[in-house]
């Protein structure tokens, strides 16, 4: 089998890795005799609007990453989705055949593209059926299920990584590579505002028992998350102010709006806001010798860049050189791909994705309680 | 003496229009039987750089208001100030006769543009001179001094002003003018960011003794004051985090950065920044129709408005239509002289001032104490 012979390859390389010699994707491919990139098979768990119409697209960009499998609780969609992508029929599952899988040597990772309250269920699944996991943000709906969901992925000696596109994206990992490079100066301040006005009040995003939360799980979390990329370090304390009109029948289970201001170490001010009654995408790092502004700054396409000296009169737009992927997506799936490889842990695992949700669990304390709590070291509540 | 005469006419113009008979500048002008508009006579206390830099040169712009008097503790800058601005040698005064302006019927008003810890003795010191005072603002170091600034000029029958420009600015009048029309829909949120980079470590304005305070007693006084008059509420709880680096020899005795989150009745919510260490000068409205954006947003020329959808991707500059003034100055200056004149209460009174400044207080106990201030009715702290 094919595949056989390419996870000894793998194995091969990894020890090699292990070892030190090679670095790179490109060596690797090297060593393992070919020259031609190596493509790990993917499973996408859901056929939602997120997997279906973004993802699944997708691997026609990867170099790693190939779609092989399939699985929905709609057959007549399964079929049709794999028909057009080329997947076979016999890589089509159901929920309740999921766990057979195992059987399936086609499949090297699952791609759990599901509300959130399944996160934690398939990705352990898939764990437990020796698969490496991708597990779309937010990681789960709670703290204790992020660490059940890493525990299982390493007790079965599997990848796990939560899918933080933004850490694929040219844009903002050239704002990181600007901030970090010094050219804004000191670092005095993070601010990002995430946002839309939700429409249709019967989807999952508003059903607590299935996302979890509200706009904090779902636009929040990229606020939140680029507050640590951006900056470089972890927020000490949190406090939020939440905002609800519950006769909105949109928010009758979840929060509309939530503001948080974090406190980092250096003494940075993180000031974030997170909507889902006014449209906002924006990230801006102010540094006493300039600024780094970026609008729309996690959208799925047109993100924009500016650098200035703080004034507003002097934004440059700055096109970034490509990201590591031909697009966000393509980077995100190929990286997990190649850790896989190369046996290296992605840069966004299981860990990252926990924190975020602890902090969120901070958040969401705060605002209930209306004070300020101080964060330990792995983002625990102290 | 014209003044004299002036002064009468005036006592019966104000009798007409507490009468309810008149209701504009134009109409007393009328009805005062000149047709010309009258000018009252400000004497400028402080020839710093915004008194002598900014507001001496704006009256030429004024229609109601005329520069008279000058008051300073250096003669001979004075007496140069006095030579180009064609000010009689005789309404020269310092910090020690400056009270004998009570017999110099060309002095109505007295502009008060000391450092903060002067306001309340300068202020006080005109109203018994018989004077009306613009007083600069933050209105004073504490709300108790406001107070005792209210309850002299109420006692003496002169009207108090506070030198808030930005309600007299078209950029921002007409911002406000948009957001009560309802064209960006429900408002949801107000974000400010006011800061700059503070160069100067000896200027007095890190002198906490003479100007009660940080960043934000100087810049953040305007993102407070903009999140009331946008919003058109008042806050009901605040919530502050500090941050200062003591070690910088700017920040010694005054706060470098402090972001504060409002909560306003209707469910906005306000976020602010103030910096000493960082340029921006910035506000947003977002409803959930859209948004209105301002940078820079109070400052002296080029103040810029945008108007979109909230994606960023549509944002329609708008040019306002002129403010009340010629400048924003000149029609602070007139508002002070039309109130005198038709015997109103400005729109930015000392309780506009204090109110401000009660808050400020309650930021300030919040970032100490690291928790929420609640604040009642008049903003003091429940």
């Amino acid at each position: 089998m094919i595949d056989k012979n390419r996870r000894s390859l793998v194995l091969a390389a990894g020890g090699a890795l292990a070892a030190g010699t090679m670095g790179s994707a490109g060596a690797w491919a090297q060593a393992a005799g070919g020259g031609a990139e190596r493509k790990l098979g993917y499973a996408v768990v859901g056929l939602g609007s997120y997997g279906l119409g973004m993802i699944i697209p997708q691997f026609k960009n990867c170099k790693n990453s190939r779609l092989v499998g399939l699985v929905s609780g709609d057959p007549a969609k399964a079929k049709r989705v794999a028909a057009e992508y080329g997947v076979p029929e016999k890589n089509i599952y159901n929920y309740q055949n999921y766990d057979s899988i195992r059987d399936n040597p086609d499949i090297d990772i699952v791609y759990v593209c599901l509300p959130v309250s399944m996160h934690a269920e398939y990705t352990i699944r898939a764990a437990k059926a020796g698969k490496h996991v991708m597990c779309e943000k937010p990681m789960a709906v709670s703290s204790a299920e992020c660490e059940a969901m890493i525990a299982a992925c390493r007790q079965a000696g599997k990848k796990l990584m939560i899918g933080y596109r933004c850490h694929f994206e040219p844009t903002n990992l050239e704002a990181i590579r600007r901030a970090r490079a010094g050219e804004i100066g000191k670092l005095r301040y993070f601010r990002s505002e995430h946002g839309f006005n939700f429409g249709n009040p019967d989807a999952w995003r508003l059903k607590k028992a299935m996302s979890g939360g509200g706009s904090l799980m779902d636009m929040g979390i990229y606020a939140l998350n680029a507050s640590r990329y951006m900056t470089g370090e972890e927020p000490v304390a949190v406090y939020a102010v939440e905002s609800t009109d519950k006769k909105d029948p949109r928010f009758r289970e979840v929060e509309d709006r939530i503001a948080f201001e974090l406190e980092f170490p250096s003494g940075v001010i993180g000031s974030c806001m997170s909507m889902y009654s006014a449209a906002q995408n924006h990230i801006l790092l102010m540094g006493d010798k300039g600024r780094i502004e970026l609008e729309p700054a996690t959208a799925y396409h047109g993100n924009k860049l500016w650098v200035g000296n703080g004034h507003g009169d002097d934004k440059n737009e700055v096109t970034p050189p490509p990201g590591p992927g031909a697009t966000q997506w393509a980077g995100q799936l190929d990286h997990l791909s190649q850790c896989v490889l190369q046996n290296r842990e992605p840069i966004v695992g299981g860990e990252e994705g926990l924190r975020d949700i602890r902090i969120i669990e901070a958040i969401y304390r705060s605002a209930r309680e209306k004070r300020r709590i101080a964060l330990g070291p792995d983002a625990r509540m102290v």
